[in-house]
């Protein structure tokens, strides 16, 4: 089952259009190169899952402008004809490199390039950006998530507090991909093949006379399914006791029961001793589902005091990444080739963090001979050999000093790697999510830890970091 | 024009359809009535501007399932055969009361009510909450952007960083319910009749051989539209340098410059030395314009210190609402009607703000007879007449002591209106906007400032008072 998004090819800032209205009257045979990195992690955290690919791609190879479009534009008043007819009878003709969805990415590394005519490959800018800032920040959140959680599965339940439809249900991929288990959002799970999750809202026990009678008739309508929700009234006076009774009949059936959800309240004290109350009746099988507001923060804490959770529900502060709600991936020229020539661009700045790194690039992770765990990240010019030699390198942070390193005794893996449109086939996301595990087991411990990571080095190649200094000395005169 | 959006019938939780399909077993023709409200405003804020409710009414009426959707639900193994056939044959029969997009909203009012058969009303909980959960967010941070912009033109420009797609179609859309006045995306500028706000990225610059070069070329192609970026390389030595001379070759051929825009660097210092350099040009009325990671915050500091700022362009702060990035509304069970008489439902729970106002309920803004300034909501009970006379009302709000007040000499305007979803028409956005205005126009000053407003009292008559007391008793036997 493939169900595509609806077309966005008019998701995109307005210059985008203006400036390709504009090369198409000037620079109309230039061909481009943009790169797409971060510079900041959410939540201080160390590395990006990326995430979204496979939309970026599905909505690329369809862009298209039907006549309504290009009344539109018309009415812009901005546009020549030319440059209408272009759209008009547009076919998308860039090359994308891009690391496989899952890949966990540092700070710099460009993690897609787009090579192409200028004004197509700078048209495309603000929806490939959507795409993935969007999806990999989700994914980023949920490793988080997942990770705190040590194990345990952790379903996704944002949908009613996500930033609108897209934001639940490609929220709930990037939720997978980061490491959850399975999504409420019936949209999501039916899209992307995902296990759908949940049991009942409180409606369900307030509609009925009383707490017992609805737990019954749930446990008569889903006898292998019934996860009851405890805390309408009063969790450890009522709704563990009814649903105890519950699980007793359900027994005596033959059915196993599955367990309750804990909503509010103290969850640490309260699955505490529904733990207890659960044991003391032999339901040492019975599992306890919590959720109200968790993230990475609340789950280590509620584990570190031992409190006997198997699974979490966790909501809006995962599908909206709360704490860190924003990923500001950019789009900036690396190249521009011109009558057979590449001239690498700069941006410069008057803040050293935003200078960017010119050329066409291409990114590796450093192994030692005969080690399963990288040591470093290397961005290199695309006409070098990387490989076993000895490689003069150096820290690509602008806040590092600068100190030349000689690499020796290493095997690099390339993470960039050729997409083929028109054969694009999606991933299952559960073999994304197992790649993205495998990744991440691929790093040193110490920078996966929630709070103050290690840093992880991404060198330079001596030759990336003398043109950069060249192109800044340039534009200085 | 009127574009809808993809039909979003799977986008709920399971539960919503698990609990339908044991309704459908137990309760089929119980009707209900739920509330959508909220207990906390964003960023500590007074009120929530209200949006979202056409993209609500416009997938509620097209609510269906089709095969497919069909054979996924058969294959959950969770449905009966007579629930899978209703769903086949799904009409959506409830009534909807809302208050009009763009209301501004205090905590615990229910927004919008959904009346109808227990099933169908359940089903939509997720759906509902979404869309309104989104856009009145985004309305809401907007409205806090444009007050510290006091008046200057906001232009919304965030599509890139947005949480997907929706986030930022529908958050522009939000955006503009919330004071906006245009938007870079272009997606939203032609579904919701918004113009196109935007000039060029340092890509266009870093294209040509020199800035000057880059500068000239765009001036050729819009010459009524020279907003030029001026930090590419160094705003006070070259961009603006640059930019007087542009504007003096476009003033010989008789255009107005339109201005500069800045998106680096210290803001404030930036502007005004480039508001000196223009003046001193002769060019007082090219305007400039800045960006980068603004929101309510830096903006108030911006004018504080006196930049010179004619617009503000505001990206991913306002379209994440960053700071705050969660409004949790929330769908609570009000009522039900089985066999002809209406049993009002209460959520109870351990913590005293999150018991719920029970039974059907309708909404009023108070105001001192000759007074167009409102100095209170009231929160009534459906059969309750509110006019002149006195009144009996407490402070809704659960940390208040609670406390009777007696009104009197007052006007009561009812906000939940009925909606007619079969001829429902979308209103122009900027109509929204400016009913958005004079009802801000109408509260009291105190309440609308950004940083600790006053608390703007919602009072529950005493009948309403009495109920929610009633039954909290009744549930504690």
């Amino acid at each position: 089952m493939e169900v595509k998004m609806k077309s966005l090819s008019l998701l995109t800032d307005l210059y985008e259009y203006s400036m390709a209205n504009g090369f198409e009257q000037n620079l109309v045979n230039d061909q481009a190169v943009f790169d797409v990195f971060f510079r900041k992690v959410p939540d201080d955290g160390s590395f990006v899952i990326v995430a979204g690919l496979q939309q970026v791609v599905e909505q690329l190879v369809q862009l298209h402008f039907n006549d309504s479009d290009i009344s539109y534009f018309k009415g812009l008043n901005l546009f020549d004809s030319k440059f209408l007819n272009m759209l008009q009878n547009f076919e998308f003709e860039c090359r994308i490199n891009a690391v496989p969805e899952g890949t966990p990415i540092f700070p710099r590394e460009p993690l897609l390039t787009i090579e192409g005519p200028l004004i197509q490959a700078q048209m495309v800018e603000t929806l490939v950006l959507n795409i993935l800032n969007h999806q990999s920040l989700i994914a980023t959140k949920s490793r988080r998530i997942n990770f705190a959680a040590q194990g345990r599965p952790v379903m996704e339940f944002g949908a009613r507090r996500a930033q609108g439809p897209d934001s639940a249900i490609f929220g709930a991929r990037a939720a997978v991909i980061g490491g959850c288990s399975s999504t409420s959002n019936v949209y999501a799970a039916k899209q992307f093949n995902i296990p759908a999750a949940g049991t009942m809202a409180h409606s369900w026990i307030e509609a009925f006379d009383s707490e017992l009678e609805s737990f019954q008739q749930w446990a008569r309508i889903y006898p292998e399914n019934t996860a009851l929700l405890v805390d309408t009234y009063n969790v450890l006076e009522s709704g563990v006791p009814n649903a105890i009774k519950v699980f007793k009949e359900l027994k005596g059936e033959g059915h196993a029961p599955i367990g309750i959800r804990i909503d509010s309240g103290d969850i640490g004290y309260l699955t505490k001793a529904a733990r207890k109350m659960l044991d003391d009746a032999g339901f040492y099988d019975a599992k306890i589902t919590v959720s109200n507001a968790l993230d990475e923060r609340v789950i280590t804490s509620l584990l570190q005091e031992g409190a006997p959770i198997d699974n979490f529900g966790v909501g809006e502060k995962l599908i909206t990444s709360a704490s860190s709600p924003v990923l500001s991936g950019v789009y900036k020229l690396a190249a521009i080739e011109r009558n057979g020539k590449v001239i690498p661009k700069l941006k410069v700045s008057g803040s050293r963090e935003k200078v960017t790194l010119p050329g066409i690039k291409k990114i590796y992770r450093l192994y030692k001979i005969g080690s399963a765990q990288s040591f470093a990240d290397l961005i290199a010019l695309n006409y070098e050999e990387i490989g076993g030699e000895p490689l003069s390198v150096i820290d690509s942070d602008p806040l590092s000093v600068g100190k030349m390193h000689v690499l020796r005794g290493y095997r690099a893996e390339e993470l960039l790697k050729e997409i083929n449109l028109t054969h694009f086939r999606s991933n299952d996301v559960f073999k994304i999510k197992d790649y993205c595990q495998t990744e991440i087991g691929k790093l040193p411990d110490e920078t996966k830890r929630l709070t103050n990571p290690n840093r992880y080095t991404v060198y330079m190649t001596e030759k990336l970091a003398n043109l950069q200094q060249r192109l800044l000395k340039k534009s200085a005169n």
